[in-house]
């Protein structure tokens, strides 16, 4: 059988729903899919964050990965970058490279990819499919009252760190694909499901608009990205060992993956985010409100740099290893 | 050498007129690379146009392509889709996977893609770089007031259809390099250009706004381009292949290889485009505004399906392959 680019397109990629969403202006999307361009009108005034992340097989995903949990991801991580600034997702776009038309693998993708997009209410709006090795790349679209997106540069000496949910599944989950770590069952399971389908804290970044003093999601570890955190803002930090939020599986690990999969493990898309201490109590009720679990782990200091603390307070030295895609 | 994905980033992509850009609320940018996403303020009540295309090699570029011409090229490709919707360019993102760091690439891809933003004022806003198969993804931003994008939906039965420049000479290069055509020296060098180096045609789509009825560029052949005008708006037209512009170097090539080219040849990013003839000097005034040659080269019917006429207006019958990534 032979399914062309366009086929392809409209077979997969073009839904009724997504046609219906074109003709509403309350969605701001003018036009979706089948021009040269979507036509979308973002609300007046307001800010329009855009992002784009390209995920690689053998890098991003492994091959053994469920096609819908590759559309799920790929969706995800871009969302995340949404969350970290605040913003309402509006719209995405999806460039495809892959090897050959799979419509087994297809209808996977695209379903995992909707399920998402239609649980944050974000439209796809354009993209583009070609041969070549298996790449996908989105970017996502959204928006932010004026002057209002979380960013990386305001974080000020005195303020709290959070973050949301549980730090290092993924990274455990890569240890056992990589057989430096053994896990069997549920367990594993568990650890596998937060690498392959990372749930992006859309809602919690929006509940923390003019509320946190700084954001950024955890794409590379928490030490590398706190630290991008830290250079913009111009400021140092304390962090908390025992306060770091694990899984039950986690806790079970050995005291050395603990850390290093706390400190340095990437893809858990869970957000790092700082705000004054007076404003503990309207933090809280926003993560509350979004039904986002969130710990406090740590405190900006003046003094540069990172500094990571046992439960006594001492000082304790472990490396800090974030992900970069050349280097590892 | 090490250098590492945000040295890279930093090194190559991050540049001081973007930095100055950023702080320019006139460009519409408030916050450029360096953060989870950009902050971008679109004029309040224009209509926002957004399109992403992926190159990847040995589909969309040869190996043996200069990394300056890449760079062009993949921006290029995505400026064309701006200029097909008469859209003023405003921001890109870049995502970039290579198989390694390699500096003499990254400095020409950078140089070739930064004179085309330059020369069309559209800066470089985000991006993502990562290890991978050599994949070029750009997502381009562009205005237009309010409903007067160009959409494929427009046409209607008597209106002229235009294209800008010359067809074919893109197909020709490829021909060349396929070894199914033959050209040296200067010739082989002009064609190659085209194919290297084509020239997006945003002046003037923005100059048609109010004027074509519809317009789409040249990117998988003129046949299958103008096919999806014709499906679009639910007619068909008459092509005159005598009055399809060519270049003297495509003039020399025998017939058949000519007609190849013209009809089905992929790659020329000009733009095809339809005005009703009372238009016809406003059209040529806006063609001559934006210093770019166009052709009259049909007439849509309300008869559908594409008909090609020679010089004594008898029906031709080429075939049309219009350019499929997964059927080519």
């Amino acid at each position: 059988m032979s399914l062309g680019e366009f086929d392809l397109i409209r077979r997969y990629f073009e839904r009724p729903n997504v046609q219906e969403a074109a003709a509403s202006p309350a969605q701001g999307v003018q036009l979706g899919i089948g021009d040269d361009c979507a036509v979308l009108r973002p609300t007046p005034g307001h800010d329009w964050l855009v992002s784009t992340d390209m995920l690689v097989e053998g890098r991003h995903f492994l091959s053994t990965v469920a096609p819908g949990r590759l559309g799920h991801k790929a969706l995800a991580v871009n969302l995340s970058d949404l969350a970290a600034c605040g913003a309402t997702p509006r719209a995405f776009t999806l460039a495809l490279s892959m090897p050959r038309v799979d419509e087994d693998f297809l209808q996977g993708f695209a379903q995992g990819l909707f399920a998402l997009a239609d649980a944050h209410g974000i439209a796809l709006v354009g993209g583009d499919t070609t041969a070549g090795p298996l790449n996908v790349c989105i970017t996502v679209m959204g928006e932010a009252p004026p002057g209002q997106a979380l960013l990386r540069s305001g974080a000020r000496a005195g303020d709290d760190i959070y973050v949301s949910g549980q730090l290092g599944d993924a990274r455990l989950a890569l240890e056992v694909f990589r057989g430096k770590a053994a896990l069997t069952g549920e367990a594993f399971e568990q650890v596998r499901q937060r690498m392959e389908c990372p749930q992006p804290r859309v809602l919690l970044g929006q509940a923390l608009r003019g509320l946190a003093s700084s954001a950024i999601d955890v794409s590379d570890g928490l030490s590398g990205d706190l630290g991008h955190v830290l250079q913009r803002s111009g400021v140092g930090a304390a962090l908390w060992v025992d306060a770091l939020p694990r899984s039950p599986v986690m806790a079970a690990q050995p005291a050395a993956l603990q850390l290093e999969c706390l400190l340095n493990g990437g893809d858990d898309y869970e957000l790092v985010f700082t705000a004054p201490p007076q404003r503990r109590h309207a933090v809280q009720a926003a993560a509350n409100a979004s039904h986002t679990a969130i710990s406090l782990i740590g405190r900006i200091e003046a003094e540069a740099g990172l500094r990571v603390l046992d439960g006594k307070g001492q000082r304790m030295n472990p490396g800090f290893r974030s992900f970069d895609h050349f280097k590892s």
